[in-house]
């Protein structure tokens, strides 16, 4: 990528489902691609278990590397939902109540049906500021570089557009994908020439099968236009010398 | 978890196409259910850009804290594919073509279709023991405790068998689903309860929307069949008691 000033972000997946195999994680893919339309480049994705240790070591560690972290995970009701008071000795901030949320749940739930478990809902760092959750009420909470989000997609998918305007992104990530009837081993050698031409355009090669048949896609990033633009049409000029198929362009 | 000698992994998935969001990693969940069939619990999962200095530094820290490591993606034949090399120089030992590989893909591939692309696939640690490839030739590697696969999933699939020999695990982890017809904040309370009477069995709770419906699922898991019966029969009776719909059991 080219020599700017990046702005980074890691992510944190907290829960035992996704290291057993029961849950495949599609947060990652959700929130990669909304930070790389903020100009936000994820770095780093760790899963980790839902061990109090793990979380604030991870937690500790990533918030000193990139300059956002994003967690999810483990902000429900039960048990295993020790995210929150796991920031929040991260952070040694108090574990409590936080007002406004609990207002926030309290007015959500018909009367009656605040019971101990939603209550639990609103503990959490106290003076996180939160993220408001369209979907279930909940919210999630961020301090400082920490933004914490639910694991379950559609909430998490909701609610994270309430962030667009706290964080500070760069130039947008602009990809170009080009997928080509070939293999890989005879593309490498040109392609790598391309690249060392073409040093501030990250070019991926991936493989793939589709309909029986194998096919190579390549992605073109990088946050300048017009080095995507050039890397793009050299690529294309080879293409057509070598009359390779091209299967869709995205 | 019971107090058993854990045999454990951890993950390595290598490629900035997990990283950007253009694709959903599924191998995670692939080596963990294979790893749990054989008693092997995934501790932690990294995803890694493809950069030489990250991709050594986490081998070599992963591989000293669990009993194996896998990593996925990275040994193919294009610019991007640096996973066999960085290995090389984590464990300090000599890339190069490797014999057994070179014999493998030189009889694998038609005379005159053996190009460079396809030669560089045969480089790696030339000590290191091969895994084979039923798919499509280009084997995988292991040196000591850190097995690297390719990161297509159906090519990683169909070579994962051929470790199940290699591979020294452990009894295997039992584990079983409840899909119920409540919220977390309902059963929250009693299923606490019952996991503080149950230390051996891991109790994971985890919300789901299906077909518009909120539902919550309850996975036991632990090596001890009598435990992992007699928790789960606690569970059952308080389900009952509460005149919970039982959706699915697995």
């Amino acid at each position: 990528m080219e020599n700017r000033k990046e702005i980074t972000a890691g992510i944190i997946i907290i829960g035992n489902e996704v290291l057993s195999g029961r849950t495949k994680d599609i947060n990652t893919s959700t929130l990669a691609k909304w930070l790389n339309s903020l100009g936000i480049e994820v770095k780093e994705v760790r899963v980790i278990p839902d061990i109090e240790s793990t979380i604030i070591e991870t937690v500790n560690h990533l918030r000193k590397e990139f300059t956002y972290v994003f967690t999810t995970g483990g902000i429900g009701p039960t048990h295993d939902d020790i995210t929150a008071e796991s920031i929040s000795k991260a952070f040694n901030i108090e574990y409590n109540f936080h007002k406004e949320a609990y207002s926030i749940l309290e007015k959500y739930y018909k009367p009656g049906e605040f019971n101990d478990g939603r209550q639990k809902m609103s503990k959490m760092p106290t003076s996180a500021n939160l993220i408001l959750n369209p979907t279930s009420g909940a919210p999630g909470f961020f301090v400082e570089n920490v933004f914490c989000l639910p694991g379950v997609p559609s909430i998490l998918q909701s609610m994270i557009g309430g962030l667009n305007n706290v964080l500070i992104g760069g130039d947008p990530i602009l990809n170009l994908t080009i997928s080509l009837r070939t293999v890989e081993s005879e593309i490498a050698k040109s392609i790598t020439e391309i690249q060392n031409k073409n040093k501030d355009v990250e070019i991926g090669s991936y493989p793939f099968f589709k309909a029986g048949r194998l096919g190579v896609s390549i992605v073109l990033r990088t946050s300048n236009k017009s080095k995507l633009d050039a890397c793009y049409k050299e690529i294309l000029n080879y293409i057509k010398l070598k009359g390779i198929e091209i299967l869709e362009e995205v």
